[in-house]
């Protein structure tokens, strides 16, 4: 069925900048990188979905004939960002979308929404209330390090436990994991795997709203605002017992300047083995930490860094890279470094932080 | 000869920046990846060049021993950039430089300087002083039409010109011409084509410094500073007779406000052929011009803009980025548009501005 709508302009902008990076992300499936625009008694809604992550978009608007067609995302927001006026109009007729503001009018060659995926509602299961700033702060201490392999589809995801003290959020890619908890205790005890995309969508989504409704169905969740609702998948699978390999105790606790060892992470990965990223910590009771790089072809470096050492020290190797993303997501001047040998995992806090834990498995060196 | 050499940190940071698009920018050679350093009793040389470019900063330094190396800039200005300290020392020892600032240490695999191309000294030649303002001014007016193809050369230049009414500078890719010119007499008349990455440096290197020497030697040109010393071939061979294909007189010109054509012609955009870019001029006395496009995949555009059009008007069709790249370098709210028939070129000029100039070949539609 046709459709013939008026929206305020500005309006439709902020509804088309919501699904924009759902609609543009991939193209596997031509339809994905089309938009759903669908006219009722009761408005308009704009949908855009990846097959992962679905958001529909409700707007108000003097709907003429209810209705519905898709159209190429890309040209649809590219047309509308450019537009000025008041009110835009919107009718389609064999699935040509013709819009009309002002005194530009565009024609957009579009497809029959049949094909379009229906997004699913998520009825029933459970709904917890969740503090945005909460929630934006556990997923900035955790995001970077879940996987972006799709090989073990769990480890793409952010790990939500809700439960006994609080809330708690684990990513690992295997190679390195974060965890991150707030003493925030929610309505319902639950543990989920949420695509890191989708947590970075409702980010987006509930802005900057105090607190948001997160429904937990059986495959999906969901999460509602006042002009939107966003729905996603859950990942599958059983979240690996990731409490089993953190370290109990450390034989070494050292404790650094988050900047001044940054520095000379950032600088010794200059000199590491091509493509290595291998950086050596030599740490001596004495209070320094010598990190170390060297390739047969750059040269070598060392820098020395002032060090609170406690326990007997050692030398110990990590990829650069992994250790700079954990430092980046702290939020202190110190940190602390625990570690017991040169093949346990490296344990990294911030200083005077608790509820908070960046692990780093060794490299060979 | 091996070097030994302390100099200020703060001072080589900024000479390794002053080379560093220089040593970065290509590697087809890999000696040009480099950077010379070289000692000697009058201070610390460091020397990058591209073979089209070349720059010598100078620094006082405390000289211990005359010589000199080069090591993969990358590497150096990776690792200078990090450092921190008051004085940083430079000591090599066949070939490979040792960097020693505070507790930081690197070795550097270098490669003997004998190998590394002549800076060459433009001595004699002409010399004018330009004003920086005016310099700068000219060269964002017409850099972006040059031709990034290296099929003919003089293209890939600006050509500036000193005599009569002052400076002009021009630069063209054969589809669209930029010109602009200032009422500055120099000191000498000349025509010089010089590569448009030449002038960049050179805007970079005199900065702030209200006016500065260009020397014009043979072959080559030199601009020098307090710290600095840049040398670039000039381009050889006959700047095309550009004058003469700008037309002397439009059957229509039309004047519009910048902002408002713009946006209907990077919207128009959108709706073109794909890969074409094409937008449709239609010029209407009644004082509208139509922005219209159209592709048989996507759809098609009209917006009009409001226009005050002296003469009969007409249809011509434009590339969308040839004309956006030109409304951009105008620094007036509105502009006039002069055409003959849809095969002639296209003259735009800033509303109000005396000696600018931008030439666009009409496509065929």
């Amino acid at each position: 069925m046709d459709i013939s709508v008026s929206i305020i302009l500005d309006k439709l902008k902020v509804a088309l900048q919501g699904v924009e990076r759902v609609v543009t992300s991939r193209s596997t499936l031509p339809i994905l990188n089309n938009v759903l625009i669908k006219t009722s008694k009761s408005g308009v809604e704009v949908v855009a979905t990846d097959l992962e992550v679905g958001i529909k978009f409700f707007l108000g608007g003097k709907v003429e004939k209810e209705g519905s067609v898709t159209v190429p995302g890309r040209t649809l927001i590219g047309l509308v960002n450019s537009l000025h006026g008041d009110t835009i109009t919107l009718e389609s007729k064999n699935n040509i979308l013709r819009v009309v503001c002002g005194e530009t009018k565009a024609s957009i060659n579009g497809v029959p929404a049949d094909d379009f995926p229906v997004i699913p509602e998520v009825e029933g299961g459970r709904v917890v209330k969740l503090r945005t700033e909460v929630f934006k702060d556990l997923l900035a201490q955790v995001d970077f390090a879940a996987s972006s392999e799709e090989s073990r589809p769990v480890l793409t995801g952010v790990y939500l436990i809700s439960g006994g003290s609080g809330l708690t959020a684990v990513a690992t890619d295997s190679y390195r994991l974060s965890e991150a908890a707030a003493k925030e205790k929610l309505s319902e005890e639950f543990n989920v795997i949420i695509p890191v995309r989708t947590l970075h969508e409702i980010r987006r989504l509930v802005g900057d709203t105090p607190q948001f409704e997160l429904r937990l169905g059986e495959n999906q969740i969901m999460v509602a605002t006042d002009s939107a609702t966003l729905v996603s998948r859950i990942i599958e699978g059983e979240y690996p017992n990731y409490k089993q390999i953190i370290p109990q105790k450390s034989d070494t606790t050292v404790e650094m300047d988050v900047q001044e060892f940054s520095d000379a992470v950032k600088t010794a990965a200059i000199f590491s083995m091509e493509g290595s990223n291998t950086v050596r910590l030599n740490i001596q009771p004495s209070g320094t930490v010598e990190v170390v790089s060297e390739s047969s072809q750059v040269g070598n470096f060392a820098a020395k860094v002032k060090a609170g050492v406690k326990g007997a020290g050692g030398e110990i190797s990590f990829n650069a890279k992994y250790l700079l993303d954990g430092l980046n997501s702290f939020d202190t001047p110190r940190f602390t470094l625990g570690m017991t040998n040169k093949t346990a995992a490296g344990v990294f806090r911030p200083s005077g932080v608790e509820d908070r834990l960046y692990l780093v498995m060794p490299l060979r060196s």
